[in-house]
């Protein structure tokens, strides 16, 4: 049959992080690539009769459509979280949103604000999933280097004088920032930044969205307000997922913001896939109702810093004589993201890596321009820890292997 | 803030159902508007039961990420129940995705097939969901009227005659058709115009999109074979879904098709919602896998039938008398479409009907350019008997009241 796609469709590529995932499951490779949680840290019991529960007692609701802003319960519930948890108020239902997933919430924001010239910000490395949606409409993206403490602010405030003079600012849209515990940098933006970022998008009158999904996973150091809690819904839109927290088998993601856009939001959520399942809404209302989060999180945050500092331990010891290596060393999430000399290429170093049996992503799977290629994305919450050791003994080895194979050591 | 929408942002708008089904929440308002069904046809305590079995014993699944093209055992199980309930085979896991209800399948393939200036076959009056997917990514539809047998196959005939004339084919991307039980007609495709159909996409060398998600809900009369059973995988994509006939609150859909546009719509559910929900798909495929679902179906499909005919006894002696008032007779399904004398306006007459406490769906909801206004949609599904005997009193005084307030009587 004579398939006749759209130009978007035939732009269209898998991404290569799912295809390298498939070698994960070979039990001989110690695999750094996912950014799965511990299937260990759900919640199971708790989850099961709750589940049960609202199956059998809320059927009408359960397992019956929803409202395409998502079930009341949910966010009510949320609403109060939100309050608890982090001060902010103010809110009603008419300010979230519940999506499948923070990558539906991506998507409904490309659909509502990209045209094929729109431009927008994101970092560099970028995550994968904001950008795959992103580019569904528009390729115009403009970077911005990310540093230790997040994203290069004096080149933003540089490109948006640029733009305003030669009349284009018309067509930026918006900043997109991940600034805790970035994916896959392992970076947090700073205070100052949020405040520094903040002021630039209200001189030029743009939104930013602000992409959450690790913030309540921090290990140490102070937690610093969200640019939502700082700047209000009528400046940001806020994206949270349940993924990384709870359980991402949910795929429950919560978008906060200003009436009129979560409106809009909404009206695309009709058309992609009319309501977000009612019994995971269900389910994850219920769990926040009757449990702590944070008290619950508390193990999984302790599980998480264990290996992470293992993790820096070990890369110290393996890479701390290597020229030109650097890693970040983040306070929180899921990734570091480790730099090797400029000549090194990630992406070809896969073959040697999967034979020495570790695995990691090549940073340009996180660059929509191939930039990156000498860095690799780096996952420790999955992996025992005894695999933390040897699989970063084996990338030493892989790192050696292939630097000597292409002369750069 | 400036919210600097997109094209297709600024064109957004509300589903008018969604907006009236608010409308139904009110108590003295008998509605035969939604499509939804009965709460009390789920299966709550078997699906409470897996659910609770699925969540603590295959939490490493259930909770986590799952491939983008649907769970494994989602995908082998119901390739299984296809084979056995229709006798179709010869299909692999590279055949089958699973999305978030049959509304997200219908936004992947506007996704991939439609450019601002592609053709697409849908008919008069069309599903709602249908168009409101793909008018996001085109405007160019071409209308097929519906007969009690189905679409005009003549007119398809004519067109794409006329389209090869003049050079057009190569924008003609798919022919949409619900075959069975027509959302919002009620109307099925004859055996005849099947094949007649598949000829013509057969010659044109054109996909067909075959949405059936009420094929299992058939009251009487003989099943008709699927176009997919009638022409394969490589001339139609076939889309199912779990909601009519298990729980819409699932937001399960299925896509079965040519292996080359299965993968297409993986890499773009990939920028749009990354997977579909692990813990519904392994609830729903444990409940395939346990139970017979046509076995359990008996009960509902009964409860239907007789709301059905009773509707259609009643419409027969409110309406039997008024000239130019005809409605369509399904044998399955969830909806009839009931058609007024030319000058009626239905989506005018909602003041009136609401007034007197009765509501329907206006039938400009189901057109794309304002036709069809002259009829509306009555779904007999969710009220009681009782009040499908008193809501269709209540249609007929509020059509006299309309009409002699028009002149029209």
């Amino acid at each position: 049959m004579r398939l006749n796609f759209s130009e978007t469709g035939k732009k269209l590529k898998s991404s290569i992080i799912r295809e390298l995932l498939k070698d994960a499951m070979n039990e001989n490779v110690i695999s750094f690539g996912g950014g799965v949680p511990d299937p260990k840290t759900f919640p199971r019991e708790k989850l099961a009769e709750i589940a049960k529960d609202v199956v059998l007692n809320e059927y009408s609701q359960s397992l019956q459509y929803g409202p395409t802003e998502g079930d009341p319960q949910m966010r009510k519930t949320y609403l109060e979280f939100l309050e608890e948890t982090e001060g902010i108020s103010g809110l009603n239902e008419d300010n979230i949103l519940v999506t499948v997933g923070s990558q539906s919430a991506l998507s409904l924001i490309s659909t509502v604000f990209l045209d094929k010239q729109s431009k927008y910000f994101v970092s560099k490395p970028v995550y994968l999933g904001a950008a795959s949606a992103f580019v569904m409409n528009s390729e115009q993206y403009e970077y911005l280097v990310l540093h230790e403490d997040g994203i290069d602010i004096d080149h933003l405030s540089k490109r948006l004088t640029e733009l305003e003079k030669n009349g284009e600012l018309e067509r930026v849209k918006f900043i997109y920032v991940v600034p805790n515990f970035h994916n896959p940098a392992g970076v947090t933006l700073s205070l100052d930044k949020r405040k520094a970022l903040i002021e630039l998008a209200e001189k030029y009158d743009l939104p930013i969205i602000e992409d959450d999904p690790y913030g309540e996973l921090r290990y140490e150091g102070e937690r610093i307000p969200s640019l939502f809690k700082l700047a209000g819904k009528d400046r940001v839109l806020m994206l949270r997922t349940f993924s990384k927290i709870l359980s991402p088998g949910m795929r429950l993601g919560i978008v906060i913001g200003n009436k009129e856009l979560i409106r809009k939001m909404v009206m695309a959520k009709q058309a992609a896939d009319l309501c977000t399942p009612s019994i995971t809404q269900r389910i994850v209302a219920r769990f926040l109702q009757k449990y702590d989060l944070h008290e619950l999180l508390k193990p999984t945050i302790n599980l998480y810093k264990e290996k992470k500092n293992l993790m820096l331990k070990e890369l110290e010891k393996a890479f701390k004589d290597m020229k030109g290596v650097t890693w970040t060393k983040p306070e929180g999430g899921l990734f570091i993201w480790l730099t090797l000399p400029e000549d090194f290429d990630t992406l070809e170093m896969m073959d040697i890596a999967k034979e020495i049996g570790v695995l990691f992503i090549p940073g340009s799977s996180f660059s929509l321009d191939g930039s990156c290629s000498n860095s690799m994305r780096l996952s420790f919450c999955l992996p025992p820890e005894k695999d933390i050791i040897k699989g970063v003994k084996r990338l030493k080895e892989a790192v050696v292997k292939y630097g000597k194979s292409k002369n750069l050591l």
